[in-house]
C-alpha cells in the first residue's frame, strides 16, 4: 500500500466544460477522509447521463468535472471508520448511495436514500480532485473517467471476488436501471403484455427484466430498426417501428393488443415518449413506468389517462438498494441467469473516451467499456 | 303497473344549450326495451360533474340533455330479460356500469368496466327521452334531473329496502368517489400522513376515507377557509390556506411533514393543483391520486418527480364496482360507518335545481339534494 495516505496524481477524462471534448489530464486524487473510499478504476463504460450532462443540460455550475459512473474497481485504501471494505476488494461504486440509517433505507418500499438527490448526486462540492491546481467536480458522486476516484462508504457496493471487472461495470448504472424498472418498480406480472420504448442498454436491460418476470409478449419499440436484432436476444418478442406507421403509436400498440399494454418502460429520456408510454397502456390497470432521464422539460398527458386508472411511476437505479442488490446482480450474472457481454458493443481505453462519447451520442453502440487501469 | 310498457309524460329539467339555466319541461320517457330498467328518481343530488358539462365543457354535441348522475330512486318497470332486478326495488344509477363479462369487470384490479368510457359514461346516443318532438340526450348513462329515466341494467345497483333515498343519492357519485379515492386507488395505509386537496364533497368524502384507512394525519387545503369546519366533521387534523402563504403549498406541506405526505389526493380538478398534490408527496414512496375531473389541459410536471419514487394515479367513482360495493357502502351508511347526513348543506325539489347549481357555482353549498318524486 505504497499510495495509501497519499496523494496520488493519476490519468484522468476531464470536462472543462460544456459541450467541448473531453481532456486527458494528469489529476490529483487526495486520500480517502473519514468514511471515504479510495478506488482504482478497472474499468467504466459511457451511459447516456455522461453525455446528459456534457451536451444536454450543460449547467455551467457542474463544470469542471470528470464523467463516468457506470463502472467497477479495485479498493486502494479506506479512510478513517470504514470498516465493512478493505482495500483489495473488489467494488462497484453506487451514484445513489445507501446509508442504511435513514427512513428511506429501511423502507422496503424505495431505494431512494435521504441523501440521493442531495450531494451524492450529480456534482460533489467536496471533491477529492485536482487539476492544474484547480478543484474539479465529481459527477454523480463517483466520477469514473479516472485511474482512482474517492467515493463516500455508502456509495460503495463490495461485490464477488471472481467478477470480470470489464464486464459487471456496467451494472454500476444502464443495466440495473433498466432490469429493475421492470421488475421492481412496475412489477410486470407473468404472463403481461408489455412495451419498452427505446432500446438502448437501459431499454434492452428492461426487455431483459420483462422477460425475467414471466412477460408473454414484449413489444420492443424504436425509431432505429438496428436495434431489433438485439432486443431479441434478450427476450423481445415484437418489434414497432413508430416510423412506420401513420398513426399514434399508442394507437398502432393498442390494436395490437387488444387495448393497450399491461405495462410500458420509457427509457428513452424525452417527454413525448413518456406520453406516448403512458397513452400505450391498457386502462384499468396499466402501469408506465419513466427510466429515461430528462430534467429539461415537464411531461404531460390528459388527466382521463390516469382516472381511466392507468398508473405513473418512475425508476431511478431501478429500485436497487446498492449495497445490498448490486452484489446480487453480480451473483446472477455469474450464475448466467443475467446476460451483460450482450450488452458491450465496443471495448476501447480511457484515452479513446471521446470515440466512445460520438458512438453514443449516434446510436452506434449499446455500451462502449473503456479499459481504465489494469486489473 | 299501471304505467308498465307505456311512454311516461313527467317533468325532467332539461339543458337545452350550454351556458344556460335548466328549463323545467315535461318530457316523454320510453319504456324500457331489452335489459334496461325505467326509474322513478325519488332524489338526485347536484355534483361538479353536471356543471363541468353544463359550464365547463360546453361540447354542443352534448345538447339538449337532461342532467343529473348522483341520484336514487324505485324501479318502475323492467324491459325483456332483466332478472336481478323488480319493480319496486329501490336503486341508485350508476355512470359507471359493471358488465360483470368483460376482462376489466372480471379484473379486482378496476372498476373500469369496457363499456365504462364508451357509450355509459357521457351522453348516450340512443336515450329514451323526448321532449317537444326533439330528441334529449341522456348525460352520464343516467340523466337523473327528471322524474323517470331509464338505465341500463348494468348501471343500476340493488340496494337495501331500509336505506333513506334523500341520503343515499350521495353514493351515485361523490361520497363514493372520493372516499374510494383514498381506501381503494391510494391504499392510504394506517398511521400514515395525507393530503386532501379541495374540500367539497368529493374532498370531504376523501378526508374520511383517509380517516377510515387509519391515517393519523390529515391535511385539508383549500383556498376557502370556511370548509376547515366541516373537514374537521369528517376526520382533517391539519388545515392549510394556500392564500395564507407566499411559497409554493408543497413547500409547506413538506415542512409541515419532514419531507412531503405519503398520499395526497386531488378533488379539484385543475391541473395546477394536480401537479402540486404530486409535488407535495414525499420522496420514495409518495402516491398522488387526481381524482378531479377535468378534461380541457393536460397536468404535467417534472420528469424527476416520478423518478425520485413518486407515483401518480387516477380515480374513477373511487374504483368501485358498483353493483356490488354500493349496496356495501349504503350498508355502511346504515351502520354509521359512513357519514352521509353531514354532507347535505341544502334540500330543495327539482324545480329549484337552478338555485342548486348556482349554489354549487360559488361554492355555498358541499351538497343539494333535490326531492324529485315522493317516495
Amino acid at each position: 500500500m505504497a499510495t495509501a495516505g497519499k496523494v496520488i496524481k493519476c490519468k484522468a477524462a476531464v470536462a472543462w466544460e460544456p459541450n467541448k471534448p473531453l481532456v486527458i489530464e494528469e489529476i490529483e486524487v487526495d486520500p480517502p477522509q473519514a468514511n471515504e473510499i479510495r478506488i482504482k478504476i478497472v474499468a467504466t463504460a459511457v451511459c447516456h447521463t455522461d453525455l446528459y450532462h456534457l451536451l444536454e443540460n450543460m449547467h455551467k455550475d457542474g463544470f469542471p468535472t470528470v464523467l463516468g459512473h457506470e463502472a467497477a474497481g479495485i479498493v486502494e485504501s479506506v479512510g478513517p471508520g470504514v470498516t465493512e471494505i478493505q482495500p483489495g476488494d473488489k467494488v462497484i461504486p453506487l451514484f445513489i448511495g445507501q446509508c442504511r440509517q435513514c427512513r428511506f433505507c429501511k423502507s422496503p418500499k424505495t431505494n431512494q436514500c435521504v441523501d440521493a438527490w442531495k450531494g451524492n448526486v450529480m456534482t460533489v462540492a467536496d471533491s477529492r480532485f485536482t487539476c492544474k491546481g484547480k478543484k474539479v467536480l465529481q459527477f454523480a458522486g463517483t466520477s469514473t473517467f479516472s485511474e482512482y476516484t474517492v467515493v463516500n462508504e455508502i456509495a460503495v457496493a463490495k461485490i464477488d471476488p471472481a467478477a470480470p471487472l470489464d464486464k459487471v461495470c456496467l451494472l454500476g448504472c444502464g443495466v440495473c436501471t433498466g432490469y429493475g424498472a421492470a421488475v421492481n418498480t412496475a412489477k410486470v406480472e407473468p404472463g403481461s403484455t408489455c412495451a419498452v420504448f427505446g432500446l438502448g442498454a437501459v431499454g434492452l436491460a428492461a426487455v431483459m427484466g420483462c422477460k425475467a418476470a414471466g412477460a408473454e409478449k414484449i413489444i420492443a419499440v424504436d425509431i432505429n430498426p438496428e436495434k431489433f436484432e438485439k432486443a431479441k436476444v434478450f427476450g423481445a418478442t415484437d418489434f414497432v417501428n413508430p416510423k412506420d406507421h401513420n398513426k399514434p403509436i399508442s394507437q398502432v400498440l393498442s390494436e395490437m393488443t387488444d387495448g393497450g399494454v399491461d405495462f410500458s418502460l420509457e427509457c428513452v429520456g424525452n417527454v413525448g415518449v413518456m406520453r406516448s408510454a403512458l397513452e400505450s397502456c391498457v386502462q384499468g390497470w396499466g402501469v408506465s413506468v419513466i427510466v429515461g432521464w430528462t430534467d429539461l422539460q415537464d411531461f404531460s398527458a390528459r388527466p382521463i389517462q390516469l382516472i381511466a386508472g392507468r398508473t405513473w411511476k418512475g425508476s431511478a437505479f431501478g429500485g436497487f438498494k446498492g449495497r445490498e442488490d448490486v452484489p446480487q446482480m453480480v451473483k446472477a450474472y455469474l450464475d448466467k441467469k443475467v446476460k451483460l457481454d450482450e450488452f458491450i458493443t465496443h471495448n476501447m481505453t480511457l484515452d479513446q473516451v471521446n470515440d466512445a462519447i460520438e458512438l453514443m451520442k449516434h446510436g452506434k453502440c449499446i455500451r462502449t467499456v473503456l479499459s481504465v487501469s489494469p486489473q
